[in-house]
């Protein structure tokens, strides 16, 4: 049985070798930058796990995998843009390296690539996995566009913010593992039972990421509040502003609309507030929650006892991680 | 047989029919805007003409003919963003009504409807049907990352000119022609045929246009110059500078690089060159050559002639058109 750090080279090698056109090069270069930034492959990481946990062939998946990955990076490329951000992986972003135009059209043909590889999964499945693959590009741009209508929004629901993160980080993972169990002939009830599991995981690891902002620890060399310098609203905005009598809510209003505000205290002031109120462990549970439903979903699978304990291995690293 | 209104009424009747996801609004209020400012509908009703021409059933091939449509206006909006145009079609672009990010993530969420369009397609054909559509949407994005690489070149061959203008208008033409054929089984021969036929009335098209910008006659309205005073490429200041003597090139060069220079002595001085070094006729005479290697082709189908003379007519109307 592969280990995880197998199918890692295995993507890593391919994305080196994946010939993309190179002609107009100011239009394919970005795309080669974009690609060969790293990160942790998690998209086709998930795609291959899921083929071969229902006895898939994990090479045939492989180029549908590597679809999951070139489909995030054209996302981070177009969401860099809309984010003004400037670096990613800490080089710099490719609107910043080039201009706008660049990253509006060299992230429009790597959308295209994507299909592109799509094309070379078996002709059978072929309709099911175009199906499956559109369906998850729509919600990440949906889950997008909630996110940037939140930024400007004065209130936001705790099940709107699960839903906008569930569209624009869930479905792609979630979508990646059901990709591989379509690939590998899983029964639906499968394939189903899976999307579950990823999707819930996909929730779960996001408000992780929420929870890490406020309290990752300095240790790990991560820096504590952007999210809340930035204003970002997070998990735990949210449930802070549902808790908060009408005094600390009206506080925290007025510490997070702050701009210009000298983020020290500012960070101070929330983290405190988010500590009176027992945020940090609200949010823990409602990870957990979700963590916990992926868990049930991944026991009903029926697939090897082994490789599903590779996936919740993995599933618990991803949630689990303090950076 | 069905005349070309029948099928633009089809076409105009099945686009207000489409249903789009209307959830967040934000994202699918401007897919809507940009459907319904209306155009000539070109694209689907060659690839409808093209299934018909072939003895296919139209009323199959409308949704993957639509898909054409949303194709090409997804581009526009991402072109219109690129190029900073605020008007398309006398309404305000969509980046200019909303923002830069709702150009951005509407574009991208109509090229994937543009996918979810072509699903509904005989499955037989499908993954010839998607190898197509892809093929086209690079070439698209191809053709229009050359054309903004020669907005800052010192110097383009015609030849160079040709290729763009093929990649970013042509092709999309042809592979509607394309679509409709595979849709009604043609043979491969005729499919070759079709799409050549395409690919070469597109270009004489757009070398139609260059020719209207500077002599379309201001009896029907349009202004003249407006790519001359842009210091926009056409095929006629690229023919002026391959003809003109060393002397001529340098007045032209010296005119074309001039920025908020008044635009009437521009346009007349690049205008008194044009007539001077015959280019009016001799870009008539390219237009031609790609016209009559249109016809050459639309000869060679094996296809009913009645259904190929309509075909002829589109073509003459749309190379003949002063306007």
């Amino acid at each position: 049985m592969p280990g995880l750090s197998d199918y890692q080279q295995l993507i890593e090698q391919h994305i080196r070798e994946l010939k993309f056109p190179n002609d107009p090069p100011e239009l394919y270069e970005p795309v080669q930058y974009m690609m060969s930034l790293g990160g942790k492959r998690i998209r086709p990481l998930l795609c291959l796990m899921a083929c071969d946990l229902f006895g898939g062939d994990t090479k045939a998946a492989l180029k549908p995998a590597l679809a999951m990955e070139v489909f995030h990076n054209f996302t981070l490329i177009h969401d860099d843009l809309m984010d003004k951000a400037e670096l990613r992986r800490g080089k710099q972003t490719v609107h910043h390296k080039w201009n706008m135009s660049t990253a509006v059209l060299s992230g429009d043909v790597m959308l295209v690539l994507a299909y592109d590889l799509l094309t070379e999964a078996d002709k059978d499945k072929f309709r099911d996995i175009i199906l499956l693959f559109n369906d998850t590009a729509r919600k990440v741009c949906e889950g997008q566009q909630m996110d940037m209508v939140f930024e400007q929004a004065e209130q936001v629901s705790i099940a709107d913010y699960v839903k906008m993160i569930g569209l624009k980080t869930a479905a792609l993972l979630a979508g990646s593992l059901k990709m591989g169990a379509l690939l590998a002939g899983a029964a639906e009830e499968d394939q189903i039972l899976i999307y579950d599991f990823g999707y819930t995981i996909g929730t779960a690891f996001q408000i992780q990421d929420d929870l890490l902002d406020s309290f990752g620890g300095e240790a790990f060399g991560k820096a504590i509040g952007g999210d809340i310098a930035a204003n970002k609203k997070t998990y735990l905005t949210l449930k802070a502003f549902e808790l908060a009598d009408n005094e600390t809510a009206k506080g925290l209003a007025e510490y997070y609309g702050l701009q210009g505000h000298k983020p020290e205290n500012k960070i101070k002031a929330v983290l405190d507030i988010y500590r009176e109120l027992n945020i940090k462990v609200e949010t823990e549970k409602a990870r957990d929650k979700y963590f916990d439903h992926a868990m049930h979903c991944l026991e009903g699978l029926h697939a090897d006892p082994h490789k599903k304990e590779l996936l919740r291995k993995l599933a618990a690293d991803l949630i689990n991680r303090q950076k």
